[in-house]
C-alpha cells in the first residue's frame, strides 16, 4: 500500500507544520484559529439567523437540525478562503450560509434514506417530525441555498453548485446501489468520497476565493486543498464508525452495509471477512457486528485509515504552500490538523 | 355560494368559446391544438431525451416516471405562451423541459410522502426502486431543471422558479400538517392549491412569454391565465378522486385525509360528516370510505367542484381576451376546455 510507505514522512510533515508555526500543540493552534475567524463566524451566524422560522413543519424540521449546530466547517472554509483576497464581504456571507444549508439538506435526506435515529447526538429530524417533513425540509433548504447563491451574483458559483449537487446525488446513488455488496473496490470508494464529501468542500473554497477576487492560481490551490481536506475528513468519519463515545452511533455504517475505508482495507487483507459480513447483514437484528469490528481492527485497517487521512492532509498542506504565508494560511493548516483529531 | 349563482353564465361562456371559433366540439378543437403544437412538442421531446440515462439507480427511478409520459401540459403551456411572441426558440425548449422535470421531481417526492403505490396507472417509482432512490431521483431532477433554466439565460426566470419551488414546498407542508384534520377551510384550501399547483402553471406561462420577448402586459395576461388554469386543473383533480376508471386510484385523497374541494363543500353543507370521516381515518383499513363518498356526493359537492373549475376556466378565458386572437389563443382556450373534461 503506497500510503503506508509514505506514512513516516507524512507524520513528520504534519508535526513540522505545527512546530514551524510556533504553536506546537493543536490547542494553541485552535485558539489562534478561533480568534482569527470568530468575527467572520459571528457575521455568518447573523446571516444564517435570517432564514425564516415560519409556522410550517418543514421549517421546524430544518431548524431542528440547524439549531443542533454542526461544526460550521464549510462556512469556515468560505471565510478563510476569502481572507486570501479582499476578505469576508457581505456577498461571501450569503455563500457561507448557502454551503451550510446544502450540507444540512443532504443530512436531512440522508437520515430519511438511512432510517437514522440520531444526528448530532439528538433525535434525528425524521424521528421528531417524520419522513415527509424531513424530505420537504431538505428541498426547502436546497432552494434557500440556491437563492442565496443567485443573490450573491458571483460569476459561475451557481452553475458550479448545481454541478456539485448533481455530483453528490450520483455519488449517493452509487453508494446506495453498493450497499450490502461486500466488495473491496478502492476506485469506487474514492469516487463516492470525492462526489459526496469532497465536492462541497471544493465549492466552499471556490466560493470564498472567487467572492474575494483571488484569481485563477489562488482558486486552483484552494480547490486542491478542498479536495484533499474532504477526503481526509471522510476517512476520519469512516474511522469514527469503529469508535465509541463519538457523535455517531458506533458501527452504524457497518450495520448498514456501507463500504467505508476500514472495510475496504480489512477485506483486502482478510478476504474471509466477506462471508462473515454478508452473513451478519443478512440478519440485521442478530448479526454479531462487534465481533466483525474486532476482526476489522485486527487487520490494522484503522491504522491504514489514519494513514490515508494523513496522506490527504499532507496533500492539502502542499496545496496551501502555493499561497502566501499569514494568518489565513495558518488557519487552514489548523483546519486540516484539527480534522485529523476530531472526535465527532 | 357565489360560484353556484354564476354557473349558468359560466357554462354559456364556455359553450360560446367553442361555437364562436367554428369548432363546436372539443374533439375538433383538440385535433386543431394537436396540429398547432405538435412540432413544438417534438422539439420538446427531443430536448427531454437529452437527459442522461446513466447507470445510476436515481436515473432509472427518474426515467421510470418520465417514460410513463404525463400529459406534458406544462411544457405545452410554455410552447403556446411563446407563440404570442417570437416563438418556441431553442432557449424555450430548455425551459419546457425544466418545468416538466420540476413537476416530475415533486411527484417523486410526493409519492414517497404519500406512500403511493401507483402513478400514471403503473407501479410508483418508490415501489419499484425504493424510497431512497425516489428521494434522490427527485433531487436529481430538480437540479437538472435548474441547470437548464440557468443555461437558458432568460432574465428573472431562475429566481422566479426558485421562489415557485419555495412556494410549492410551503404549500405541501401546510397540506401535510392539515392531513387528517377534517375542517372546511376555504382560504387554506385555496392557499394550498395556488402554492402547490397554480404556481408552476404561472411559471410555465411566464417562461414561454419572456423567452419570446412578449412584454409586460402579455406576461401579465398569461400569468392570470396560468393561475386560473391551475385552480381549475386542481379542482378537476379533486373531483376525479370520487370517480372510478381514471388514472388515479379512487378515494386515495379521501383515505389520506387530504382536504379536497368536494370535502370542503360537503363539510359546509353536512357538518355531521366530520365525525364520520374522522372515525374512518382513525381506522384506515376498516373505515367505510365508499359510504362517506356516497354521502359527499349526496351534498352536491361534486357539482359545486365542477362549478368551481368552470368559474376558474372562465377567468382564464377572460385573461386570454386581452391577448391577440389567433391560433395560439385558440389553443390555450382548448387547453382550458380540455382540462375540464379530462379523465386522468
Amino acid at each position: 500500500m503506497t500510503v503506508a510507505v509514505q506514512s513516516p514522512v507524512v507524520l513528520d510533515r504534519l508535526a513540522n507544520v505545527s512546530i514551524a508555526r510556533g504553536a506546537p500543540d493543536l490547542g494553541h493552534r485552535l485558539a489562534a484559529l478561533d480568534r482569527w475567524v470568530r468575527a467572520d463566524l459571528v457575521d455568518f451566524e447573523a446571516e444564517l439567523a435570517l432564514l425564516p422560522r415560519g409556522a410550517r413543519v418543514v421549517q421546524e424540521a430544518a431548524h431542528h437540525l440547524l439549531d443542533l449546530r454542526g461544526k460550521h466547517l464549510r462556512p469556515t472554509c468560505v471565510a478563510l478562503a476569502s481572507r486570501f483576497g479582499s476578505g469576508f464581504l457581505p456577498r461571501a456571507r450569503g455563500l457561507a450560509v448557502a454551503v451550510e444549508l446544502v450540507h444540512t439538506a443532504t443530512l436531512l435526506h440522508d437520515d430519511v434514506v438511512d432510517l437514522a435515529e440520531h444526528r448530532r447526538g439528538k433525535a434525528a429530524a425524521c424521528v421528531v417530525y417524520g419522513n415527509a417533513a424531513s424530505i420537504f425540509a431538505g428541498d426547502w433548504l436546497l432552494v434557500a441555498a440556491l437563492r442565496r447563491i443567485a443573490a450573491a451574483g458571483v460569476d459561475g458559483l451557481l452553475d458550479r453548485m448545481l454541478a456539485v449537487i448533481d455530483e453528490m446525488i450520483l455519488a449517493e446513488s452509487l453508494q446506495l446501489e453498493r450497499r450490502g455488496r461486500v466488495v473491496a473496490d478502492r476506485d469506487e470508494y474514492f469516487r463516492i468520497v470525492e462526489g459526496k464529501t469532497a465536492s462541497l468542500f471544493r465549492w466552499a473554497m471556490l466560493a470564498g476565493a472567487r467572492s474575494a477576487e483571488l484569481g485563477a492560481s489562488g482558486e486552483h490551490a484552494l480547490d486542491r486543498y478542498g479536495l484533499h481536506l474532504g477526503v481526509a475528513f471522510q476517512a476520519i468519519d469512516d474511522e469514527l464508525d469503529f469508535r465509541t463515545g463519538t457523535g455517531k452511533d458506533p458501527l452504524v455504517d457497518l450495520r448498514e452495509g456501507k463500504m467505508t475505508y476500514p472495510l475496504v482495507v480489512a477485506l483486502e487483507r482478510d478476504p474471509a471477512l466477506r462471508v462473515r459480513i454478508e452473513a451478519a447483514l443478512a440478519e440485521p437484528g442478530a448479526g454479531d457486528f462487534d465481533a466483525i469490528a474486532t476482526a476489522v481492527r485486527a487487520t490494522g485497517a484503522l491504522t491504514a485509515t489514519r494513514l490515508l487521512a494523513e496522506d490527504h492532509a499532507n496533500r492539502a498542506l502542499d496545496a496551501l504552500a502555493l499561497l502566501p504565508t499569514g494568518p489565513a494560511r495558518d488557519a487552514l493548516e489548523t483546519v486540516v490538523l484539527a480534522s485529523l483529531e476530531r472526535k465527532s
